[in-house]
């Protein structure tokens, strides 16, 4: 017997059928003499409904207001689960971020959660009773609805599986679990048995889009173990655990990639101290996120060149918000650049061995692809390179790391 | 200045222009000083797709569930209708059931208030925040979602007037107001300035759609003002007070019917005492509201038939229910008829008049419609009569009691 927390995304709930479809899995699991709990998206589509409703509202609305209106959508597929189980003979509630009640702090939109009141959900999973909890929600100090963010409903199964203290959060979703790269570029391929948690941060992060990051953070901080499963396969998927319980681990264990990167070039900034903290400054006031930031020392004296990434929708303000500071950061000319993809190889095994950027490097110029900035951590390396060799990079690298399948 | 409750329905928030529409209707009010509180239904068309979702799942289903589900409409409308009024520079915030909460008792689907905790929303009225509050929704004894039944919206609305201390209850709809008879059968039917709250009520729950039954009566016990009026011109509509108020009454003040009405006769019951005990005892279990009832003497002896009605869609399960206690009602035969209608005249005139109802019925034999049965009370009488008839004796009786219009 084990305890698990099951979460199901928009698509495996998209309609009537595929809730009954989900209420099948869930009994299965019940049928095993396993306690469960079951946390739901809204149907697809409808989040996105609501989204634009209070989008045609006005252009700046309380975020307060657009939660009570866009929480609607996980209620109600938790009640329609909740039915479905019972017309399968299973015992079963559904449950609101209110009712729990799952504690949040008060930023509407995009709210965090802070602590989920147990003991009645576990009372009811031991007497056999299925949860089915709306994810995404939660209640402010105010006692007034909070949304968690995109995505938030994989942030909801983990807090809720830690807080429970289950055996897994099974994350079901419409991929069969985490591939060494996209299977839509890379045919070569293969599917994880297992991933520790910081590599599925780094690839969370960094382009793949199969689990959202907090929730990983937040299964790495608490040690709960993850699945990433199929809602219509019945196969095993991949196993997000610690890195004690990888046995062999490989050098390198996945290629990401995002195309979502701008970047941008300061040409000949005037070189003085402080001069990074008056780029940054001014742009981290406008919250825009910079990524990989590069300087170099240009020829001729005391000038630099400063080069750096933002998510390609920030372009516009981060242009408008350095010209406004022009006369403070002195540089001579402002370019920026859409056309550039990140390609990131991610491992664990990189903190014992030495040249696995190099062979990166390598297998990029071995294909003439040009390197334009390079950022590293423990167990990543990023390059950003022309968005024309996306799918030539991905195969090169997926090769040179031996990580093709059959 | 003033303290008013409005309340919107489902096609007055229809849709997002309709929401803008019915804003502006709000900030009118405010903008004269007065304190505001808006009850909304659902946009139209939802309830009834959540309905069918529930339906689909199974044709037996656990009504917490359903009011789960259910519910989400009119917090859909009630978040994107307080958006709309910030947008106009209208202080706002919505106001789910639980929240509040307007505590009802544990009857999932049907439930009743039973208490309002109006503190919070009184205080914030007095500061001149409009409160916008999700309708037809409670909260039970259990602290789960519960609904009030179709048109529960009105309902929610009254309450929370009384408890508010307004000095109206105004519920716009989709029609200017309470008319004589029935506008699309009867041309000449004039709109009301006022009605009692006693006619009220006979014609919300002898046919007339624009108020619900239950709203009427809690309005009358609270001694609640109410207007009904339209959402989509700007018409006075009609009160709806206490008798006083209304200086000289009319002998009749309305013509209602009902075409959702069957006749059921049992022939040659055996005449003993208990026989309508073990007639309306099982109808009662099997909960079929029964309606008009008239039992005559039958020739020759210990026999009697026995007539009553029924609404039209319970006619099979009253025939089942009366055919399995046949051995011991001991009836010959069972007869019944969809093809009737009730027509109905109301007045508290009627009171201090006689001949109200033989005036009825003298203007029926003059078009040569033959009653099937009668029934009186203090202010109100109806009479069954063939379907067929309907708009001849709406438009008779409408001229034979002086309310025709221009």
């Amino acid at each position: 017997m084990a305890r698990i927390v099951q979460k199901f995304g928009g698509t495996s709930v998209g309609d009537i059928e595929r809730i009954k479809n989900v209420a099948k899995k869930v009994k299965r699991e019940v049928d095993q003499g396993n306690e469960i709990a079951v946390v739901v998206s809204a149907m697809s589509g409808e989040t996105n409904k609501l989204v634009d409703y209070v989008g045609e509202m006005g252009a700046i609305y309380d975020a307060r207001e657009y939660d009570a209106v866009v929480a609607t959508g996980e209620q109600v597929t938790s009640g329609l689960l909740a039915l479905a189980l019972q017309e399968l003979g299973v015992a079963a509630r559904s449950w609101q971020g209110w009712q729990i009640p799952i504690r949040t702090d008060g930023v509407h939109g995009k709210a965090r959660i802070e602590r989920i009141e147990t003991d009645e959900i576990d009372r009811r999973m031991k007497t056999g009773e299925v949860s089915v909890i709306a994810g995404f929600q939660g209640l402010s100090p105010e006692n007034r609805m909070t949304t968690l963010g995109r995505g938030g409903s994989d942030t909801s199964a983990v807090a809720l599986a830690a807080a429970l203290g289950a055996d897994r959060c099974d994350i079901y979703t419409d991929v069969d679990g985490v591939y060494t790269s996209d299977p839509r570029i890379v045919t070569k391929a293969r599917k994880l048995d297992k991933i520790t948690y910081e590599e599925m941060l780094e690839m969370a992060s960094l382009g793949a889009k199969v689990l959202q990051t907090r929730a990983v953070e937040m299964a790495m901080k608490h040690g709960q173990r993850m699945q990433v499963l199929s809602s219509f396969e019945d196969l095993p998927g991949t196993l997000v655990v610690d890195e004690e319980e990888i046995v062999e681990q490989e050098l390198v264990s996945g290629i990401a990639y995002s195309r979502d990167e701008a970047k941008i070039t300061l040409l000949r900034v005037r070189d003085k101290p402080g001069v990074a903290a008056s780029i940054f400054g001014p742009l981290s006031d406008a919250n825009i996120n910079v990524d990989m930031i590069v300087q170099n020392v240009s020829a001729g004296g005391n000038a630099t060149d400063l080069t750096f990434t933002v998510p390609e929708a920030e372009v516009k303000r981060t242009v408008q918000t350095l010209e406004a500071v022009r006369d403070v950061i002195e540089y001579e000319e402002l370019r920026s650049d859409a056309d550039v993809v990140k390609v990131s190889v991610i491992g664990v095994g990189m903190r014992s061995h030495a040249g696995v950027a190099q062979r990166m490097f390598a297998a990029l110029a071995d294909k003439g692809i040009n390197i334009q900035v390079i950022s590293t951590s423990e167990i990543k390396v990023s390059v950003l390179i022309a968005e024309e060799y996306t799918e030539l990079a991905l195969r090169s690298l997926h090769t040179a790391y031996g990580l093709d399948g059959d």
